[in-house]
């Protein structure tokens, strides 16, 4: 069999240096047919010889259905405290690189847990919403199942997410190791607004406390008008019930709000006047600066993007065409723009924004690149609708300094050598 | 703990008989409250006592996450011919009923094989593009990993879905049973379009044949117009590759076409003059008609809508707020609308449709209803944006009769009696 040849005859449009094609590409049939006929064959011998699993019946139904064994590798990698007493502290991060789409399957969402996951018994768990309420209230499940429910697709990411790039030097590490405390789900589950305003919400109450069922009893203090406005009960996790490790039998939702926020395993919800200065946001979570201060309760994750394909592990084969994928969000709404460079941000081209775009959800973007066999420097920069736009590395150090390990949030870059690798780089 | 009594005192505005309430209540919390307060009781002791699974450590983390344990009962119902050497001909349904959103998990995706699941080693697998094209071509999964991908949030409807209710009686079924062949995902793949391009489409071509590489053969004839406008060769289900019963590693997806037609661990697209007239568009999935004759080569899937809740086997306990919900879709575009009704299709009210409403996927509606506790006839009808509305059982089989097992999707019916049970009805 012959490779192709007609990607030499053509010559696009460049709309950045080094290699980045006019997203026109993408538009016009022919122009991608030339572009990536490089991953083709011409056919030999037709018919295709029959392969050995049509020459016998597959397989029969099952109940609940798994990946193919020859996907045994796409898994999250684990990462606990490396005491087995301690076998439940630690995260577990999605294998963003090997995934495509928005959406996470629920097998692969990120987990980040304080104490392990408690097996609890759904029909034992309460939800107390106490406080500064005009009447105390308690719901079952099956209480819970009754009040109406809203569905939205919403990002969760890890606070600190990518907090390994926060470093002088720039360490080996691929888009799972650096960037998969994040993940993408259908969460559907009742507005924490309407259990709120059942209860009654004293004038005096300001923030909400939430409380998780696990060990650690991982508590967060909510203002209270996130929780009147876009957070959700959640029952629902594509579709199906929330996955143990994610929250089950119920989880808070705080749409763009960092991850821990979202409270697992959720029992309780407090009102009260002010924030109850839990373990959990004194002792973590907080965003330390250069002069040693720190700022405290920094909800809304920021405007962001990463490149998953090229990435570590994905080697390039070969000079020609390839797809620049990646993922954009922002816990401040919509993404507005993506653009990507393959010369270490010197030039920039917007890339393809997969429709729709959701508030509060991980956008996917595409962009053509022509690799000419040749070093690069792969970057995006996204812009969300407030009109945020991703700092630079230089930018965001000279800000926070390399301290903290919370909200990192700059243009990150995967350096192309000449064999095609990809590696973590600071440019 | 006593029942809070402030429902009583409320007196919400009706839109429709028996019960259906207008959606404003959904908009206005306070409403939705006095509506909801049924499901909740006033707290007694506080704090809530210190359930087992906070004294110690939980689980600690897992490569690939499952269900909870005591969510066991949320599976495929399988439906396998009874022979055993034919395990894999058949169909595992979705548990409509105990799902929420619009996604459903891979897990639990709907199947409708005809020899099995085949056990697909992807690096042998290969994808031939013949027939009447310039230059025939061969494409590894490596390749096709290189071109440019779409996704696209899509369901999947198996023709003979809701078969069950083309008779003259109406018999016991659960939404699982009666429409589970019915599943919505992620989908991201390469467009057919890039594809044939590049093979170079003779004039003479007007349709393509796809087939499986299951023992099946499974194929259908696609007309061409389809292939180049919105079908994609998917490699991606929810994020993660898709599943084996699903395709493996390669389907076809057809947006809005019967499912058989997305056929699964797609191995050959042959373009041709006319249809092939293989066995799976002859012997099966034509539309019988009372005057004996059939229509063949009915492609897309007929705007439709069930409601998942209440249905059988979810009672509800008591009179009082429930909410309707349900799920709607058109293989011709996007929902426009969603009525619902209480009292059997005599009276209609809006329900509300959960954004963002899009093409060709499931669509979740959603109306409140204050059940009196008296009989009650749950409908739904559904609109899409051509104009396209679901029609009455009469309706369908005044034109179809009782013979066609295809394509049905006239308006369904859940009957709640006096104790709050659901059950199939024809009204």
């Amino acid at each position: 069999m012959r490779k192709r040849g007609n990607s030499k005859e053509w010559r696009p449009e460049h709309a950045a240096a080094n290699g980045i094609l006019n997203r026109r590409v993408f538009l016009e049939g022919a122009l991608v047919a030339a572009a990536a006929g490089a991953g083709s064959t011409a056919a030999g011998a037709e018919p295709l010889p029959v392969p050995s699993w049509m020459k016998q019946p597959g397989a029969g139904f099952s109940a609940y259905g798994q990946p193919s064994p020859f996907e045994s590798k796409v898994v999250r990698s684990i990462a606990p405290a490396p005491n087995p007493a301690t076998q439940g502290i630690g995260t577990a991060r999605t294998p963003l690189q090997l995934l495509n789409g928005t959406i996470t399957p629920n097998g692969l969402h990120f987990d980040r847990s304080h104490s392990g996951t408690p097996n609890i018994d759904p029909d034992q768990h309460r939800l107390l919403i106490h406080g500064l309420v005009k009447q105390p209230l308690v719901f079952t499940l099956e209480a819970l199942s009754r009040y109406p429910m809203q569905s939205r697709i919403t990002f969760i990411e890890c606070a600190g997410n990518s907090g390994a790039l926060n470093t002088a030097q720039a360490q080996p590490g691929n888009a799972q190791a650096i960037h998969g405390l994040l993940s993408c789900a259908e969460w559907t589950g009742v507005r924490l607004a309407t259990l709120l305003e059942e209860a009654g919400v004293e004038p005096s109450a300001k923030w909400v406390v939430a409380e998780g069922a696990d060990a650690a009893a991982m508590s967060r203090s909510v203002p209270l008008a996130k929780c009147m406005d876009d957070a959700l009960v959640c029952l629902y996790q594509n579709g199906e019930r929330v996955r143990p490790s994610n929250g089950y039998p119920i989880r808070l939702l705080l749409p763009g709000f960092e991850g821990n926020m979202n409270v697992k395993w959720l029992r309780r919800l407090k009102l009260t006047e002010g924030p109850v200065m839990a373990k959990d946001e004194t002792s973590k979570y907080t965003v330390l600066l250069p002069d040693g201060k720190a700022w405290q309760f920094v909800f809304p994750m920021e405007v962001k993007s990463i490149i998953t394909h090229p990435s570590p592990g994905l080697a390039l084969r070969g000079a020609g065409f390839y797809e620049i994928a990646g993922l954009a969000w922002s816990g401040q709404g919509r993404i507005r723009q993506v653009e990507v460079s393959a010369d270490g941000g010197n030039s920039w081209a917007p890339a393809v924004l997969q429709e729709p775009v959701l508030s509060k959800a991980l956008t996917r973007f595409r962009a053509p690149w022509q690799w000419s066999g040749g070093p690069a420097i792969l970057q995006s920069r996204a812009t969300d609708d407030t009109g945020r736009v991703q700092p630079t590395r230089a930018q965001f150090v000279a800000e926070r300094g390399l301290r903290g390990q919370y909200h990192y949030n700059a243009i990150s870059s995967w350096r192309i050598d000449e064999k095609g690798e990809a590696s973590n780089a600071f440019a």
